[in-house]
């Protein structure tokens, strides 16, 4: 798949990209792109992404293996943020969730768990 | 709802923010929060967001009556991003579509239109 024209990066050369499950709808993970990661995850059908923190480009996977398999490629009406309809291998959450958005907030502000353990990290991050 | 403790917000003071249509899943946009956005989106129920353009607060559907009815909230791990599952009034997009992402990403890197379109922008905003 070819990268549109027109995609608008920020400041920083980054646009939101929000990973959802194409089978059931659930949004897994929020991360960011350059536009790098952008041409990867269209050229290669797998997902790439930009860590802010390690300033460098990440092929989602690479260590666990939970790769996602890119499906669709949807764009925002500012053309600066990304949905990647996937299929998600394992799990997209280091903790071992399937999605990183296990945390419901409560009424009085505390958090609960409520979502799909699969995997046991210390198993997956042990190498 | 009271905002709950730990939530990460980066050195412009802003958290990513989804909202997903919770009867059917769809993700109806992604715009910013600053903590007062988040504030009051848990307090009064209705979604709010911070544009980062016009650098202000901004509650969803202000002029058009679109707003977004706040069911449930949801943060990721890092506690840096978080989910609104909300009850759309009308469309979330200006433009008229229900979802902000209403193009999808054809191979050959052209876009097509695949969405909802709800409302006719030209006599919503036309005040």
């Amino acid at each position: 798949m070819k990268i549109p024209e027109g995609i608008k990066f920020d400041d920083q050369g980054l646009m939101v990209a929000i990973a959802q499950d194409v089978e059931n709808g659930e949004v897994l993970m929020q991360a960011f792109m350059n536009e790098e990661a952008l041409r990867l995850s269209l050229e290669t059908g797998v997902a790439h992404y930009y860590s802010r923190s390690r300033k460098k480009l990440w092929k989602k996977g690479e260590s666990s293996g939970h790769v996602q398999q890119v499906k669709e490629v949807r764009l925002d009406c500012d053309l600066d943020a990304v949905i990647l309809k996937v299929h998600q291998i394992g799990g997209a959450c280091h903790t071992g969730f399937r999605s990183c958005f296990y945390r419901v907030v409560n009424p009085d502000g505390s958090l609960r768990e409520e979502g799909q353990k699969v995997f046991n990290p210390g198993q997956v991050y042990k190498k």
